[in-house]
């Protein structure tokens, strides 16, 4: 596959994928949840992307893309787009594969984010969301620099990536002796959903991908009712700073429209009752972003009686004051 | 195996015990930590029995000790004395054979383990820990009700349950074709370290079980060096407060002074910052009882360079006010 040719990624791509990550990425685990199956009357399990490298599963997608880049092209190093986990992400990656990085990373990320992208030796430059044009800021580096750009969702090989979590999930439930029913990720982009749907619709046809969003920035939902990629009214001012993307990527949009069954959403002060949540009783630390899926379960929104549910934690950056916040609500 | 003439527990007892708990335990994961592998030089991972059923591994020793308790026995119910997670162990056992429990709980022990007692079913008795004696406490209700005293480690059937931790974490390095070096785990009465090492040396018989202990309660330390049973200086007061056993047991210290290979300490504020590190770095969430190993391990008084380590965080019931302090070392 040509980076000048974008196409819908496929499952053996997602396979391909996994050969890539193997050794490299965390194998994350598919952990049962007795309280949550008790609460919701279904068999439900947690696939706790939180415990990736990073504590997000951007790095799966970022590994993927970077990998292939030619060895005579990684010295003019690579160029993101991103609040805070593809960030980190596409860091860990470069770092990994002795590339240099710099992170279009806007004013307002969170300062936890920023920090730990520096940590992982990439450059960070800074951009005001409302005011400033982060592609046109990637492009001129990209330009100057000869640096490949590394797209947050929209391109094949990122989605291949973040597909291996689905293709994790499979996996797991097969050893296991399980259908899949329904799994649901959150969404911003779609990357993570297109991939997860295209791993376990490949082994279970039946399963119902769910896409999970902020009840403000439901940017696939209305878009999967019109058929056309609908955008978000607000750039930003989610609670799930790491779900600000405008609009459906074009590629994942053709993925997801076609393979999801649906979407949820979740208002901020349910995602922080589902932060506080999986403190109490998961023992996991999730980002407001990263648990909207689990919270649309607590509400009730995703019908689980009966059947096989994964949920898919994506990510764990949460600063220790917004943490605090959310414990606040127990 | 009677429980009137307690004996040392093998091996095969562990195996028997992961039969009866099969479908009942959660699996937890053996998780593979880059950041602690890049900070020691080693090849290390966690094993999270914050992910177990009531958030510790307690439930396992409770559930294999309970389940064997003839049907005819199960009305008149079983007691237990806990400070908080062995509570939760017997209480959320007692509710799946469906059988009533008393738990003697001190009147200091953390109200986030005493409400989720509660919330399991079971009823609490209070008792202060300076003043009264909560064995005979203990004693006058199973004398009163003919209930089952349920011990929290000096018995063979609760060890052997405690083991199944070991014996996961053989299973998914053979899995992974890797030998096991170093296994760490947090000791207050030495059940969950004894049958850890019981399951791994089986399999790994050079691997090294290294108990960890809190500074001023390291009674299983001076207890190696002297070759009995030393007592804790005070029966309160560590800010681990799963790990307040005031000496090993006489079973569990039969087991762990042949097969352990050593004991490590951390002082109360190493621990804070080991709670802290896995919130950040690990996205898990540990009580501060649950984090002494992973505390050595960050001090560096668990030679990991070039070896196989696995560490298990044993526990997670920590409360919001607790954990706020810990992340202000942040």
């Amino acid at each position: 596959m040509n980076a000048q040719t974008p196409s819908i990624p496929t499952a053996a791509d997602v396979d391909a994928a996994a050969e890539r990550l193997k050794g490299v990425a965390v194998r994350t685990p598919l952990v049962f949840s007795p309280i949550l199956s008790e609460l919701t009357g279904g068999r439900i399990f947690i696939k706790p992307e939180t415990l990736q490298r990073t504590g997000s599963f951007k790095f799966r997608g970022a590994y993927n893309r970077m990998v292939q880049i030619a060895p005579e092209q990684r010295a003019a190093g690579v160029v993101a787009c991103s609040s805070g986990n593809h960030a980190q992400g596409v860091a860990a990656a470069a770092k990994l594969l002795g590339m240099p990085a710099i992170i279009v990373m806007p004013n307002d990320a969170p300062a936890l984010k920023r920090a730990r992208t520096i940590a992982l030796g990439a450059e960070v430059v800074g951009y005001d969301r409302v005011t400033e044009d982060r592609d046109a800021i990637a492009a001129a580096i990209a330009a100057r620099n000869g640096a490949i750009l590394v797209p947050p969702y929209d391109d094949p090989h990122v989605i291949a990536g973040q597909g291996t979590v689905g293709r994790e999930i499979v996996e797991d439930l097969v050893a296991l002796g399980l259908d899949l029913d329904v799994v649901s990720a959150n969404a911003s982009g779609g990357g993570l959903m297109a991939g997860i749907s295209l791993a376990v619709k490949a082994r279970f046809p039946n399963a119902q991908p769910i896409v999970a969003e902020p009840a403000d920035f439901d940017d696939h939902a209305r878009s999967f009712v019109s058929g056309v990629r609908e955008r978000n009214a607000a750039p930003s001012g989610s609670f799930c700073d790491a779900l600000l993307a405008p609009t459906p990527g074009a590629i994942t949009f053709e993925v997801n429209r076609l393979l999801t069954g649906g979407a949820v959403s979740a208002s901020d002060a349910e995602v922080a009752a589902a932060v506080a949540f999986a403190f109490l009783e998961l023992k996991l630390v999730v980002e407001p972003g990263g648990a909207v899926a689990l919270a649309a379960l607590l509400q009730g929104r995703i019908a689980a009686k009966d059947k096989t549910v994964v949920i898919v934690l994506s990510g764990g950056n949460v600063e220790p004051e917004t943490y605090l916040a959310c414990l606040k609500t127990l």
